[in-house]
This record gives C-alpha cells, sequence and structure tokens, in this order.
C-alpha cells in the first residue's frame, strides 16, 4: 500500500498514527503530495483524488481510497476490525461522534491556516477567523466536560483529536490553550508519548507550502 | 428522534433522504436549527454541536449523534444494516470512497456559497472561489467517468451527490452542468423522481440566511 500524504497535514498524521497503533505501518509506503488550494495538481487530481484531498491511500491492485476516516476504517478492519472504532453498539455512535467533533476542530484549523497563511491579507475577514476559532474553543470545551470521552483504549476519536491538537501546537504554538482545557491538556501530553505520536511529529516540507 | 435540520441545507438533506430510503421518516421529528457562520448561537453550541452544524440527531434517550454521515449509518443500523452502506467487503471501501468524493463535492459548494454569500465583497478572494468551483468540476468528472458508481440500488454515496448536486442547482441554476456531465445528469433526473429527493427540495427558511 502506498499512503499520498504530507508531512504537516493532521489527516495524514491521523491515518499514520492509526497505522503505527494497528502494527501496520510497516507495509505502508510513504509518498509525499503537494496540494495547496489555489495551486493545480493535475496528476494528483486525475490518478488520486478529484476533490485534491491527502491522504489517499493506493492499494495495490490500484484502487484508490479517501479520506482520512476511511482510510482509518480500512486499515482497522486489515488488523482484524474494532481496534480504533467498535464495529456495533452504542458505543459506535458514541465515538463516531466524538471524532466528528475532533475533525471538525480539525477543519476549523485547517480553514484559519487558509486564511491567514494563504489568501492575500487584504482579502482576509477576521470575523470567520474569529469564527472558526470560537469553534476550535467550543469543540475543545466540549471535550473538557466530556466524561469518559478521552478514556479507555486509544481509538480513532482519540488520534483525530491529538491530530488536530497538535497541528494547533505546530502552527499556532503561542494559543496556550493547556491552561483553560486542562483535562485536554493532560491528555494531549499523555497521548503524546506514544510512539503514534512521537513518530508522526509535524514539519514542513518545502518553505512554501501552507497547509 | 429529533433531527436538527435547515431545509436549505444539503447534509440536512442526505439525512432526510435517508430517513425516506429506509422507511424511517415518521420516526423523525424535523426541528429548524439556524446556525451561519459569525453569528452566535450559544444554546444550539451547548446543547446539540459545540461545532455548530447541522444537522444533528437527538435520540430519545437525550443522546445527541452528529454529523450527517453518522446520522446516515445509525439510520441504517436502525433499519437493519447494510442497505445505505454494505457492512463488510471490497463494496464497502468503493461506496464510502465514493461518498467521500460526494461530501467533498458538497463541501466545496458550501464554501462558495460562504465567500459569495456570507462574506463582505471586497474580502472575496477568487482564486479561493476558482478553486472550489474547478474541486466541483473535477469531482464531477470522476463520477461521470467511473464505470458502476451510479447503479445499482441506492446507496450512501447516492444520496450524499444527489443532495450536493441539488444544492448546486438550488443555488446557481446558472451553471449548466448537465451538458457537461450527460451520465451525471441523466442520473441526477431519475434519482431526482424518487420521493426522498421530491419530499426534501431546498428552499430558505428566512431571507437573511445564507447557508
Amino acid at each position: 500500500m502506498k499512503l499520498m500524504y504530507a508531512p504537516q497535514s493532521p489527516y495524514s498524521r491521523k491515518v499514520r498514527a492509526s497505522a503505527i497503533e494497528l502494527g501496520l505501518a510497516d507495509d505502508i509506503l510513504l509518498q509525499y503530495a503537494r496540494v495547496i488550494p489555489g495551486t493545480p495538481n493535475e496528476e494528483y487530481s486525475q490518478e488520486i483524488n478529484p476533490l485534491r484531498k491527502i491522504p489517499a491511500l493506493v492499494l495495490d491492485d490500484g484502487r484508490v481510497l479517501f479520506d482520512s476516516t476511511v482510510i482509518c476504517e480500512y486499515l482497522d478492519d486489515l488488523a482484524g476490525g474494532g481496534r480504533l472504532l467498535p464495529l456495533a453498539g452504542r458505543n459506535r455512535w458514541a465515538v463516531l461522534t466524538e471524532h466528528s467533533a475532533a475533525q471538525s476542530i480539525c477543519d476549523a484549523l485547517i480553514l484559519i491556516r487558509y486564511e491567514t497563511g494563504l489568501r492575500p491579507n487584504e482579502r482576509l475577514w477576521s470575523v470567520w477567523v474569529d469564527d472558526q476559532w470560537a469553534k476550535v474553543w467550543s469543540g475543545i470545551e466540549w471535550f473538557e466536560g466530556r466524561a469518559g470521552a478521552l478514556d479507555g483504549e486509544v481509538n480513532l476519536a482519540h488520534l483525530t483529536l491529538g491530530s488536530a491538537l497538535g497541528y494547533m501546537e505546530f502552527r499556532y504554538p503561542e494559543s496556550h490553550w493547556h491552561d483553560r482545557f486542562p483535562a485536554v491538556g493532560g491528555w494531549f501530553r499523555r497521548i503524546g508519548q506514544r510512539p503514534s505520536f512521537r513518530l508522526t511529529l509535524p514539519h514542513d516540507m518545502a518553505p512554501t507550502g501552507p497547509g
């Protein structure tokens, strides 16, 4: 299998961390893909993902799977199933909803990054940026108050939230959110010690590529 | 169950169409929720979804499920499972990937709408709008060339694509995409005749609410 990824992408990190947690990392070749809004990448669009999103997983028979959530679920299935996401029952819907919240925090951070790091400054709309930040804080506060969401075996929601928060610390290290959300902050420090996070720290590949 | 929704929202339509296809529509009470970027809605944020997204499903025991994909999968499970999404096997990953493509088309359309209908005009960045439109066309072209993706029993990818294209026709009726993509255009006309689509046509609830 070949994972099209970027080292700064939190969605890529979520998949890579999943592969490590599942013991599948050695089966996956990593291939860097550069996708930036407004910069055409016809080859990627034609051959991998028409929406130009990363990550995408290219299987050995040529099939391509995306997005990150689909890939994580596929890897979980390859590893036997039910390890990162309960296969059925009440807890499946809880983890999937927590995953959606984490994913939406990540989406908001990426929209902030596009607005402040890619868009010409005179086109920046502060109402939009403030609104995305409000979603980020509201989302973290939701986890702060949600008993049990961060407990137990590592699951897909945890890996997604950890990747989102790691991206926030990478791009916005001045945000000092640990003081405001001590439960999530403590959890984030603990999950950050796992190999799945230590081995996937975000970094920029090229000096010109926001993302 | 109570579905927090808006009548113009393609994500809400996807859930409502799923409920109709599954024979569950009578079990779901619809409740309008107004969520607009930059307009606070503390009640919705605190009680329903901290990320202020619609739709959300409030179960009779008080649990809240989101986002639209999670709700559709939950409803499918309630209806016996495997009807809108194969429960296992190769076809599951195909449908989930097709669903991701359709969802990303929808996401691009919503970003276009926020940029052109909500953001002050002097803050509009045409590079961004053009890039999102390029994704929409590239995504539709992918379906146009993807043998089998639109065939067979109605599935979650179909309902999502139909909702996205219906939103495009609602907001951007001048886009004349049927001529460029005749296979998808013909399919869209056919699926539009199903009750699940005829009964969920998008419309604005309030004159001031873009979305």
